[in-house]
């Protein structure tokens, strides 16, 4: 049986070729990448983590760009710069594999990404000192855990569109990251948008699609 | 099957004499209040919508003092005032009705009570007006529905204790409160406590427990 | 007790000022309405059923713009009309409350909105009839309920920002639109992001951060 | 204690002879193959990862056939060829355990089956792509996790029983596949059924009900 | 905005022209019912309580043929009678409204359809008086609320296939009827499939596709 | 810290003497075995896999007389034999564990226990082919993972008490037991009661309450 | 289609014959109360609230003997009187509904049953003070909501069988009463067992199973 | 990226700095020490398993003093003694780790803490021989798994400040804590209040509010 990659999907819908490695067995994986390799298409892989790394095919694992505190290895280099500025503004320290996930996923796609940790709003005064900056940013993507307050608190003061990425850090009621994803939903600051939990990749993809539709706005207002 | 009520309830923990509505018959409700009317002690009625007063006996309706706001009757007259104040700050105006049961409940045990309302965190600038105020208090009861987001920017900037009111108000993920009620719980704030959702009265006892404690601190250190 | 309304909303992040009623007593509706056409500001009611309508103050009854199908009012008029067109895409007439409160926010707001309906993938050459005007819009606001896989389907063929507003629609495990959240945020397609459950107002108000931040993107792009 | 085993099940309702091993020890399993070994009739074995079959019995080992990309294993060779071909369409390569375990259960059952992989909605030309071979068998398997979009989009394309087997695949709301499997249910498309999540066992059983009826009407019918 | 039917989806897929009334308002009813008159298809409406019904346009009621036990309406009237015979047997009279439903789609879809009700399996006798019957029919829907054992019961005593409805019947932990949904779909008994609580429409549209299929099954077998 | 046991139990409501292994640490379990050792009364430990009675002190290793079947360990030998048969009936394999820890309490506590195992209703003859002896019981534990289809069964066909002991044994919606047990509670079948899920012991001793009451009863009544 | 009644079911397993009225329509209990009455059989009739007694026929009504407080009707007269006694013991007067129902079901059957009501945790010496009158009792029924802590109380202190019947009484977590179903299965006293969220008529089902045990236990005991 | 601490959170609001390890990688806690160690001030580390402690830097491991019971860890020293008692109270062996997490979080913050264990309401007597401890404490802690029963008994018996720390023990049901979360937030005792799952440190924290309150309260009487 031989995969039926979409090889088409940037062409189609600006999409980078990705592939999801939490579910996958060490031999799919290598299966997967070796015909990538092939192709030759820049690619990206996520939610790999060292203990996976270590049983895929050493082949694979000398071609790729592998980075451990995101969980993501890169294969045939990145895509080409473009416009466009991101913030990815985490809670905690505990929410760095999600922020890491959403930044290299953004680097791999040719846009900006900065990195703005230790921010959560019991200590507001932090989020303060670093909200120039913030709102400097085209789009900005909010990584948080637990009660995910930051999404709100985020959402009344930047204007920017706001991704929620919910982390499914903490104990308790916030185990799995249920109440930070409903927290996030049920925000009231207006116009806060959310993707699934931990779903990093998916925040910087919904930061793409914005700035590609920023450009096609750009180019087509006389 | 006469009724066998805890009249001793308050000189043994100093919790005041009260009875929920929601869940009894009008039939029973009046039942109750006769015997608490004869008996002569002040006795609060909580969750007493205005459908379920018109359902009471006449002799009731005109023997306590209903406050539909609240939906609260005091019965007998209320307690003797005594030392400590307690901000009640609610988000915003769809969260009344769990604030003034805090206030009302807080105001028949003789506390001073201080609503402030409309402070949700995604206009922050309204919280901050009203700092000043809510630190002064002895205790404060957050009562917040939807994310709750305002129960952990109060307990980063309060040092009181902090008592989270979490509402059933909103739609979708926040319908019924339990979004509210987790985000609470998983606050980023340290040592903030919760109650049942919409348990205006039960924060308000918690309150009640913390003062009293504070009297017999206060007359316990030489 | 007066109202602490956030007059500045716009002008500090661009958002519409906007009263939620479902959770709100008529009264309480009543009074905050009286003081926004004192202010005079533009301002948009929600979640206004024609039961909650008739209940309101026939003074702002006569004063407000009142769409039944969108269970919206509009009071003090409208905002000034902008750049950038939206598509409002739903999959039947049962979802049709949600994608009205979205296109009815939009034209509040000054924003351009298409409305598309009965496109449901159950019958996909219908998504397919239509799909030319979808990718013509800056962005595309896909609302479903039962099991949202229009969702999916639209993100998988669209480069545009896709933002999914999933509706509480249908019965059993449906109901109260768990299902079609759920769905939507566990999305296949890349990108994707989701908000609340019925929360039309809140897809628009997404649509608008993300036109506004095109808007700048355009004017700062030599 | 010996065991009691339901041998008769074939004739009387079908079914084929199988032990579930996931929640059974080494030993149980053990005794149970030797108890069928010696009776003789085939019987097939899932939810058997490498590891369990590390620890069974080595006269059991060399006695069945293991397969380790479905986790089955057969015992006492496989029934008689019947007529009937079933299409197992499985959304990506992270399916791939469902969708084996129910192709194997059909070859061991006499049916033929034909595996059909990466076809998920978010790339929707490779569904179209195999489309004709869908179409043109008996009965359809669609085993899919996440938002499991596959499965309406297959019901509105194909006339034939869909049997949808959601899977565990997915993080976040998709952990433990129930957002698919609800996705599943409450299906736009009309009458498409649904096993329990990660059942391709059970899928295949279904299909052979069906099958064996239509055989039945086949006969039936003058 | 004028609706956008699928009319092709009989003979695309097989499966009647069908309105989902529940989530309508009697504007959107009475539209849709008036074009579909128009069209002159027959066509069914399902979830149509009595008071729907009185609160739709008296063209439409007096052009269509509504039953209050099913809560169905047909309009222009049924398709062909064809081949196959289903049982749809319930638990109890608390089932009937889903049997109903069930029953209603068979035979305006031009189905044979026996109804049998009161056989839970507290009472086993009662089944096993009918089993016979049950036995005869091509394929089985199984009704049951609560526990809705009587699936697994039926599934370990018939081979044809059993497609179980379970539905919304019970309190407490029976409430909304996710207990008997997961009972299903948890059957012990093989191959047994499930659709959605109270989705007796939906059961019948399965045994539809079941009986074409074996249609084509018996053309196509020498 | 030394613990506080309460030896006077039995005396008091007839429960034997028992310690919940599974959410203590080895270090733990030894300090309350060496304890109750010393103080002499008879003792059972449940919950106690294999690993955990290899981390606990070798002296209470060779104390006790542990059961790998059960999971269980009697200290300080068994309680006097006492009137009384109790049927423990397991619908299959899998829920083994459960069914030999309620068999073993009640060996413990004096109380003639029979296992009946391979009893589940997907071969109904199986159960019919035990009915006299079950029949012949006095108290019926009914164990039973999945749907737990069994319970309704027995408790339609014996009018002794049935305790339902669900048990966690399944995949998908049974993951956890949860389906087992609102199966059981939603019981067509009048009177069954239940246990919580896993709880072999639990069920046991609620057997034995019922038959302290029996012998009371026999002894009151002249 | 006439109603197939398991009027067997006293003979085989000594349950009464009971009609559960709260999913059925006011026409289905008239025509099943219309053949019952010919029938002649003491009959039970459940969840029968005044508004449903109001729409159900006439001729039955005047036949029947209806209680207000429990929601029940007696049909045909009661069964004879029989050894046993039965405490129903209530945390508070909103639990009066289900407690109610289990001292009807139990007077109906001919045992005699104690109703015991207001005595919740929270004032422990009101339990205290009818101890001796519950420790008399043959079988216990503990009727709680909210958090149930009546159960493991009673559970401690007595040890006659206690068959817990937790309530949907309260709001917040409370709401439906799976905290107080939870709470009871999760009892930390020994040997209680649990019946559905306000099945008062299951407890004393449950209570009469367990008496015509001890009945036969005494019987046969020399 | 280096770490931006909220170093004036004691001075702020009076809360102790402290590291949450659970969701942290060893290189992190061990960076996070590190730079603690650096700057001087006391801090606590909660939620560190001896398996994480053995995996970070060996300079920390010896600067820092660990204690396995609570799973913590005491950085420069501990914070200076003050005025008021608290009492920990648990109900079993089991919850001891939520336990000690909450005394030496209040001893590492200068407050006498009482640890009373293994005083669940199932043997009442023996919370009834330790009242008098708990009755002279400040606040109490009550710490308790399964069905919290404790935290409603406590709060009917002591008047002072209760908080509940619903813990994680249990099995079934009370899987993860959230039975005892919910029966604690449920219960009928007034102003209990609650915190997170296994939070034995917040509930030390929130207790530490209290006293701080009743300090400044002493002071400011006259």
């Amino acid at each position: 049986m031989s995969h039926q990659y979409d090889h088409g999907r940037r062409d189609r819908i600006g999409m980078p070729e990705a592939v999801l490695c939490s579910s996958k067995t060490p031999t799919q994986i290598s299966a997967i990448a070796n015909e990538l390799a092939q192709v030759g298409n820049p690619a990206l892989f996520t939610r790999l983590s060292d203990t996976l790394v270590g049983e895929v095919d050493a082949s694979i694992t000398s071609a790729w760009d592998h980075d451990s505190t995101s969980g993501t290895a890169v294969l045939n280099g990145s895509l080409p710069a473009r416009a466009g500025r991101v913030a990815v503004v985490a809670a905690g320290t505990s929410d760095m594999l999600v922020a890491a996930e959403a930044a290299r996923t953004l680097e791999f796609s040719g846009v900006s990404a900065e990195l703005i940790v230790d921010v959560g709003v019991a200590g507001l005064w932090r989020l303060e000192q670093r909200l120039d900056e913030i709102k400097a940013a085209d789009v900005v993507i909010a990584v948080a855990g637990m009660d995910a307050a930051l999404v709100s608190v985020l959402g009344g003061l930047v204007g920017s569109p706001v991704i929620a990425a919910p982390t499914s850090v903490g104990y308790g009621v916030a185990t799995g990251g249920t109440t930070a994803l409903n927290s996030a939903l049920a925000s009231c600051a207006q116009g806060v948008t959310v993707v699934n939990i931990d779903n990093g990749f998916g925040a910087a993809c919904a930061a793409i699609r914005m700035l590609s539709m920023a450009d096609r706005f750009a180019g087509g207002q006389p």
